[in-house]
């Protein structure tokens, strides 16, 4: 194995993992590692530990290495409290990312602050490092940003700027209906029906506060009738997403749309705006949060020069 | 303790409990027993025992009993399923009642169908029961008949027949949002904030559709701002009965209202009403189940004189 040291060190450091990448010159990735000790399994003394066993073999015996984090490590759950910024703002800025020395004289410590919103009340811990990403390589962006998940996040961006953002708990509800609630009877945990996921999103979106009543109806009519549990899982998503995509309709329709993912979930908000006539434009979420960390980087050697 | 020889036994079997009432001449409730061996914990074999052991002292030895019983005795994972009826038609008539002798030749068991509905697909079982006794009570009922519950269930009535329902999985959701989902951490399991539901409900109402925002605002408002833990329980069910009353609203506006049910969740639904100047006319739930019970034994009865 060859021998890695890092010149600085990128970490992602979510609720359920973490990943940390070794940094050369010029931003190049020198290595890479993942791990499963996310904030939610650790308490606050856990947290430097974790990091050294993955980032140990990539430090300078003398030298300190710098290593720039995002997401819940900086929740008040967390390694250290990172005060949410207040939207209008930039992703972040060098004044928002909180620096400490841990007890590892080899590290310090670079966590990105969340941002958070008053009216409707509002937070996010992680997607802001995934906009600056894409702001760095799209500094004229404006438009609305869909960052699918368990909570998506639409951020909407102008100047540089995020001007406000919306969290929907649509991936969290769905987990909970198809796995804990009676229709875990009815929904397949697999399987996809595209002609009624298309069907249904597209009447669900005209008529979302029937959702309610339709919920029920995947269940009745898998007794009474012959509703597929894959075509069940397919009507799930689109009755959610409907309903989701009706409380933003006004942000969405007719401007210019980016969505942050790469996995299932984010195909699924894809065809959703197909379906609408809309072109989202697709965005890597693990380069856009790399890239958005590097650029946190760079904020940091510009403050030191300063 | 006296002897207790029941005349017929009125039998209430639900998923998570049974309760069966011995009865006299002319209606007459003799003795109440309950018991929490519902349909979800027997399986086929078990009805039978589990009947024995509540009401065996009320047999006659030599005498046949009839037991009339309702609710999820008689679905497909019951003792003996009883097909569903289909709406537009009375709750229940001598025909859809199914008839059997079982092992114990001291009994004949009487199970009340329930009823479905094929579009929008639905289906009720033993709420059928309840309209009766609210009808048995009121012939000439026109309006529509809330039955709030984990299912909440809505049904319009007219000529003494059931012309369509529709039910809505709010109380489930409402459980799964408040103990399962990342809003754990900010409900209270007890407690309860009036005007907050008020508010909440009436602007639910007007805006259903921007529930999927308004859920994780309870999250991040908890976070940064200072959400009680009871005002966010009253906020997430007005969240919730706002989206179910808006896709009710023009079944109910400005309609004869009857609510079945007296625990807590039944008025809060009466609540929303008052909140939109509907006055509901409240029904026990337990003395209705009995009422229709004492209905569908006398068109037994009816058609044994045949």
């Amino acid at each position: 194995m060859d021998l890695v040291r890092a010149n600085w060190i990128a970490v992602d450091w979510g609720t359920t993992n973490m990943r940390a990448w070794a940094m050369g010159g010029g931003d190049k990735i020198l290595a890479r590692v993942n791990s499963d000790r996310g904030m939610g399994t650790l308490n606050q003394a856990e947290f430097e530990p974790a990091l050294l066993e993955l980032i140990a073999p990539w430090l300078h015996e003398t030298d300190v290495t710098d290593v720039v984090a995002c997401g819940m490590v900086g929740a008040r759950q967390g390694w250290v409290e990172a005060p949410y910024g207040v939207v209008p703002c930039e992703p972040f800025s060098g004044e928002s990312i909180i620096s400490f020395s841990p007890w590892d004289q080899r590290l310090r410590m670079h966590i990105i602050a969340g941002l958070s919103q008053a009216e409707p009340a509002d937070v996010m811990r992680g997607e802001e490092t995934q906009i600056a990403g894409l702001l760095a390589g799209d500094q004229g962006f404006k438009g609305v940003i869909c960052l699918p998940g368990t909570h998506t996040k639409w951020a909407w961006v102008e100047g540089e700027k995020i001007t406000k953002f919306s969290t929907h708990m649509t991936g969290e509800l769905f987990s909970l209906l198809a796995e804990k609630s009676v229709l875990r009877h009815t929904i397949a945990s697999e399987g996809w029906d595209d002609a009624e996921f298309s069907k249904s999103f597209n009447s669900a979106l005209e008529n979302p506060v029937e959702i309610t009543a339709h919920l029920f109806s995947l269940r009745a009519e898998a007794l009474i009738g012959d509703l597929l549990p894959e075509v069940a899982r397919a009507r799930l998503s689109a009755l959610l997403l409907g309903l989701e995509f009706a409380a933003m309709r006004t942000n969405w329709q007719g401007q210019k749309i980016a969505i942050i993912g790469s996995d299932r979930i984010a195909k699924i908000y894809q065809q959703a705006f197909l379906l609408q006539n809309e072109q989202p434009i697709m965005f890597d979420a693990e380069a856009l949060t790399l890239g958005g960390l590097i650029n946190a980087h760079s904020q940091l050697q510009l403050k030191e020069l300063k």
